[in-house]
């Protein structure tokens, strides 16, 4: 498999040049390495930091700035960020008023996460941290026990990312986090592995006509493999999987995140958007909002994933929230 | 190849019905077909009209809104829109003050557009076109006359049609248009092609330590294909191509654009443009406004392409005013 770089040691490092080169408004600690907003702290604000392995680009860096993160974390590629990382990426956005740590459900990120805020909490900054364990797919996975974070990672970002913008404390925003995540669903299917830099051939072999149903965001295993279905097949799979475990009532407002895993094309997105919408304007529920595109991706992964977040009119109002960070942009 | 649709013949009409259902600030006309902004026509106010074969999604549809087209022509994949349907979306996007047609130069496209001129003509409706065709890689091609159309025609959509929200007339928004695009050189590099729904199938083979070298938007051959080499060589050659092409001097303002065709990682072309940031600020070319992402792609193909636009004080005041499209979003 071929890729730009220039060196697999290389790549986080090198993609942060570029992005601190593209976006002024943050400022990249190379050696840590962290990214915060350029003005970071904000005396009074809670500090909202994620992070995890990179390879899920434009999450989580691609998610800092006004209405979002303070800070992200990237780690190597598909490998937790360091304690020391977090610690210091939480430092540097501690404002005051402590920080709330996003961390999706794998077992690495939440040892690290844990070691980190322990450490903070020794220095007296109050850390409060939010679980994202959205995929309903598999109760435990080879990268997890439990549930793993995907999708609905971006969700709590924003909307507690508005809350913290409002002057929230720390429990509140971490108390919304944690409301977004347990209000999503997420679910995903491959078609193609993905392959990393370091490794640079497929993480496992689909053969051309099969599937696989229920995917991690690192090419580990889902439910099943099977034989490739029809677009309308796989976004009722996908549908169905969700409802099953974060039931939906009729007449109740979503938020619909149709997300690439890296390798899809947007066509192919958008079409998949039509077949879920109709399925749940058949179902009667209400899409409020929706986002379309490659948000949550598994490196070069030909594949998708839906999230659907039953929300209530205050997660709405903090979704319609001005946001600007290098990957989502409104208002602002 | 595998990818998330029902039947190859419908992909273009399902992705349409799922981008109606994501942007409620679109119209979709399913039968024509073609996409307006919602609130279409506007009285006075010029109409800004775009389109091409389908597969380079968000490019065109995705740019139609506030401040940027007004309506979008998608064609099948990788083929032109026929004249009726540019005849139609034209109409309903003329206020009265004549519509300007943005076309990137492939044979199909020209003569379509020209055809749908023709007709609008014989209307009374005043019709000026732009003619993008910023690609460098090659004089001439399998699908044009004279160099292609590539990733300048965002910039020209953006820069066009905010100069067309301030109320300007058809002549002075086409000139705009034809700046940008005179201003603008581009280069692409592809590692895989692309696999379109109806072939099935990659429509080229390229080895597995190889790269095409100024590879067009459909895959079409560029200069020469080559062993594969680092990132940094990849900028590097793209970038002199395009400056030998279209100079530009130090201490002049450019704005990038650092494209991917579909299938390639963000991480790679932040990795990209931390290479092009580096060489431009050693030739003392100051980057004033960047865009890292995939904006006009090749379907599934991973490559990227680089576009670099010179850019004057009114290019980059249009560059910065308010957009609200389903790809391009800022103050608004």
């Amino acid at each position: 498999m071929k890729k730009f770089i220039n060196h697999p040691d290389a790549v986080v490092r090198e993609a942060l040049v570029g992005l601190a080169a593209a976006h002024p408004d943050l400022r990249v600690d190379l050696d840590a390495p962290y990214v915060t907003r350029a003005e970071a702290p904000r005396a009074g604000k809670v500090g909202l930091v994620s992070g995890g392995g990179s390879g899920h680009e434009p999450m989580h860096a691609g998610f800092v700035g006004l209405g979002m993160l303070d800070a992200a974390c990237p780690g190597e590629v598909f490998t937790s960020p360091v304690p020391d990382q977090i610690l210091a990426a939480s430092k540097a956005v501690d404002g005051g008023a402590g920080v709330v740590h996003i961390v999706k459900n794998y077992t690495g990120d939440v040892m690290n996460f844990q070691l980190a805020a322990d450490l903070l909490g020794d220095d007296g900054i109050d850390v409060q941290t939010v679980l994202v364990n959205d995929d309903v797919a598999v109760e435990d996975s080879t990268w997890t026990a439990g549930r793993r974070g995907t999708g609905a990672t971006m969700l709590v970002e924003k909307i507690a990312g508005a809350l913290a913008e409002t002057g929230a404390d720390a429990a509140a925003v971490a108390a919304m986090g944690t409301r977004v995540n347990e209000a999503s669903g997420s679910f995903a299917v491959a078609l193609t592995a993905c392959t990393t830099p370091a490794a640079g051939r497929p993480g496992f072999e689909l053969p051309e006509d099969e599937m696989e149903v229920g995917v991690g965001i690192h090419g580990e295993p889902g439910r099943r493999r099977e034989k490739l279905l029809p677009a309308r097949d796989i976004a009722a799979m996908s549908l169905e999987a969700i409802m099953a475990a974060k039931p939906v009532a009729s007449d109740e407002d979503v938020i619909v995140l149709m997300n690439g895993l890296g390798g899809t094309p947007l066509i192919e997105l958008y079409l998949l958007y039509g077949e879920v919408a109709g399925m749940l304007e058949a179902a009667g529920v209400r899409i409020a909002r929706n986002l379309v595109g490659n948000y949550v991706t598994s490196l070069d992964m030909a594949g998708m994933s839906l999230t659907v977040c039953r929300a209530d009119a205050e997660m709405l109002r903090l979704w319609d929230a001005p946001v600007r960070t290098p990957a989502l942009r409104w208002g602002a």
